[in-house]
């Protein structure tokens, strides 16, 4: 059986991600695709495990190169239990962030080496590489806007909007860096339209959609 | 004040390297030297609730790379939160196991490509090499007796005797490559006479014991 297409999307939260991923699916499924939709860490126990570390508040004193290694010790995990099983099988996987978010939040934002996080990614996935991950690029300022609507922010959200700007910065580097791989999809617009831009790269993938 | 001295000891299970690590603490004390004894994962908290996924046997399903990356986690906190700081502080840092059990056990006998466990050992420690790497070298035959004098051995353990010797080579390799670091110290006498090789090995460091 051929390998399956492994499709990533990318971006800050509330900028639309989600919502393509599910129209990609539908889209992917109505010509015949099997297709298995992950988040990361997606649902795989001993990636949850080390999710609960990370998000463990006790755990203040984490180190920046520790929580990069928890980051892809359950992105390892999930390549291996699940990813690379699904693509062998010859089934289409769409991941809702993969490896280009720890560069764009622990590199660009939080300021690590690039270099050790590109290391570190390549570790993690070893062969397992997208085949086109997209971009949904936004103000952060409409990002915000968006999230508003779902719930109300608190203050660390506030100040967290200069990071969220060198985020968005980061995914439009990366996207110029590999123009083959990313594509940056204006997200600004109503989604519908932002779909078709979406087709228009699945297309370009030499896929009938 | 000037940056403290940072010493590993390693070998396999049963080679003497915990009685002379406690020997040279001792006799670095005695010289005037403030001595941090550790032993990887070291007591540190978030390391430890790394240390319980990777003990938990519920987690069979861990592949290579996770397993890895979580045993560079740990050091990496580690490393942050209790090596550098004491180092930065004038201390001397004597560890039981470091990244060299990593390339012994995960590369040679394993099977992990070096170069993988050699990029992730390079991720969690940064700078932060030992200056002395002092191996305790054993046939694993006699390892293995002496272990038996301290409690039954189960067929699990019975059945780990090629892998060990595995182990044990790979100590050696490590050794042979980096001989500036990393001395190879004949365990199969007594404890006495071994440290007087070790001894040896710390005046070579410039140091009067």
């Amino acid at each position: 059986m051929a390998q399956g297409l492994f499709i990533t999307v990318e971006g800050i939260d509330g900028c639309g991600k989600t919502t393509q991923a599910e129209l990609i699916a539908a889209a992917l499924e109505a010509v015949g695709h099997d297709v298995l939709r992950l988040r990361e860490p997606g649902g795989v126990a001993i990636s949850e495990k080390i999710r609960a570390i990370l998000l463990d508040p006790e755990n203040g004193e984490m180190g920046d190169v520790c929580e990069l290694l928890l980051y892809e010790a359950a992105r390892a995990q999930l390549v291996h239990q699940v990813i690379e099983p699904a693509l062998a099988a010859g089934k289409t996987v769409i991941c809702d962030r993969f490896y280009d978010s720890t560069t764009a939040y622990q590199a660009f934002a939080d300021g690590l080496d690039r270099a050790t996080v590109a290391q570190a990614n390549a570790l993690a996935v070893g062969d397992c590489r997208p085949s086109l991950t997209l971009v949904f690029d936004l103000p952060v300022d409409e990002a915000y806007r968006r999230r508003s609507d779902r719930a109300a922010e608190d203050r660390l959200e506030l100040k967290g909007l200069e990071f969220q700007v060198k985020v968005a910065e980061g995914f439009r580097t990366i996207a110029a860096e590999e123009p083959a791989r990313v594509k940056l999809i204006d997200a600004a617009r109503p989604v519908d339209e932002v779909f078709e831009s979406v087709r228009a790269e699945l297309i370009g993938l030499g896929l009938d959609v």
